[in-house]
């Protein structure tokens, strides 16, 4: 088996909030980021899939087919969007790095699962280059 | 003469909008940057700055000190914020890459001229790691 | 005078060799560039325009409009060929990093001098993030 | 158990071609890779090693033993070469980012096998920033 | 469960030698490392953590807090210092990548295990960009 | 005209201090810096020589020369020492960024200035990827 790696950036905003806090408490917890006007990030999305090389083309899986499914799944539906106010998942879900990572997974793993032999084993966003967070399906 | 270069990053939001046109004009102008809710980057700030090192600490300018004049003036008014809702110097001129790049030499150029023997010569905005901003004071 | 940068990427292939050489003289001159089976590499194209942003717009250029034009004039060209044998300007000359940044600013310059106000100023080809040339027209 | 892993880059070219196939369908399924004059990358190569710290030394492995191995089995190998008409392993195997840190592994293992209490346990090869194939040796 | 992952930078100096072994012997083994009056780096350490998100905020763990934390017990203790004069675990053992990762992680696991539902799953310190050491408590 | 550049990295160590200041003033102006013990960087050296390309060969200069010069002159001088303790010109001039700069501008001046037809034109020194000095031979 191997992994195959694809990375992709979207810029969007977002705000930590949560309607049953006082502002005070959403202050506290969240600090700048709750600020309710947004501000934002260049996010990187980074996806790998993993299966046995195909003998004939050597592809684990095409990567035109993983660039347009990452584009089309979750580039196109993030990108210059404001998370919370225009993106279904997060209207109840804060948009933490680690929930749009999440929410980029259950995006992802029923397309890639139907691509052929090769599966989804790790999504990571990279909210700066010095944070992110990595899901693996739960697992 | 030595040239002096220090960065530093924020994160804010903005959009691109002018009030008078049309919802569809805007649209056709800027795009994707044109929705209302904003959408949000990773800046990066470089500042520099021109002078003869100091022959007994060999330094142009005190780096911590260039990292709080950047801190106070710039990066403590735009990070975390909406640039055009709440940056005063965004509420006419659209926050372009261009424009950030202006706004922080003008916000800079009068402190940095008054620390020393130093002046400034250089401001540079990365909105992206694949596009930027240069300004040298109209030069 | 503010200015904007934008950068591409290509990949492509190349090979260092003059006819009116032995192949002795050829690899003493240009070592393993010298293999005439080519090798290749990850470049980055860089092109920065100058002008006054527009005040209504708050653009020096319009982006979407120069990523376009890096695309249409050398990103396509270049990308995933052989330079020495598919590039016209590289049938005579040697595609070394200068070249190329030659060659790149000859293929942009008129066309961004015709697109408004804005001029073009710079061009860098890096060859490796080690590596890299830049030419401003001859100045 | 710890982890070592030390990079190392090399430039070479590539096309992707299955003689079995009409230049219709090598066009169809590889797109501009299929272009026979080849194109190139700056490939990173990334090799990890596992084992104890050695008490004396501090060292899992000697990253100057590691690194002359690497350039030794792979970087000499592979740099300035155009993979598929000038190493081996491609003669039949498509050179994709996938075969090759299956062949990267499959030069490294026995020698690093050999070298004290590390083992190989993952290799990496950068295709672009943007893509990676890893490698652990089947499991 | 998911991972998030955040990077902090420090300097410092340090050596590498033997007192048991000559100069001789520390020279073959260490090389220039060897040099008893230090050289320096700029290190990358990079801290995962891994959890559920907690259902309100989102978060694995606070990302201020776990800044505080790097900062306060590694970041403030390693950096703009030499590592084998003033730091207690390099008196002994030798300031290899390998064992400044291990010490970090001894210095971080029983704080982070003690902020919740969050545990400490891997360290890693970047000596170089090409060059790191990677500790997931001996596992 | 076109400019060439090139990169190379060295590591080492340094602290700040003036003998004819007290601790406490060093303390004072150096900060951190004043630890006696030093403390180390991963510098980046990078060299820019300017001329017309040979018609022949299509270069500005021979870029292994380049290469092997800044090893010579630089990176071979610096790498693994103690800027302060084992550098001739840092004995009396601190080696901040700035100074660094400005000496290794002086060690390649001459010899680029021999290579033929190229001059040197710039010089610069990355202290840390945020921090830099650029000289150019006090133009």
């Amino acid at each position: 088996m191997i992994e195959l790696t694809r990375r992709a950036t979207f810029s969007a905003s977002h705000f930590y909030w949560n309607d049953a806090w006082s502002a005070a408490e959403n202050q506290r917890v969240f600090g700048r980021c709750a600020n309710r006007n947004g501000h934002g990030h260049n996010y990187t999305l980074e996806v790998t899939v993993a299966g046995e090389p195909d003998p004939v083309t050597g592809f684990v899986v095409d990567l035109k087919w993983l660039k347009d499914v990452m584009e089309r799944e979750v580039v196109d539906v993030y990108d210059h969007r404001h998370l919370n106010l225009e993106v279904a998942e997060f209207a109840k879900a804060v948009p933490t790095t680690e929930n749009i990572a999440i929410a980029a997974w259950n995006r992802l793993v029923g397309v890639i699962g139907n691509g052929g032999a090769a599966r989804l084993t790790r999504v990571r966003i990279y909210e700066t280059p010095e944070i992110f967070a990595e899901y693996r399906g739960g697992q």
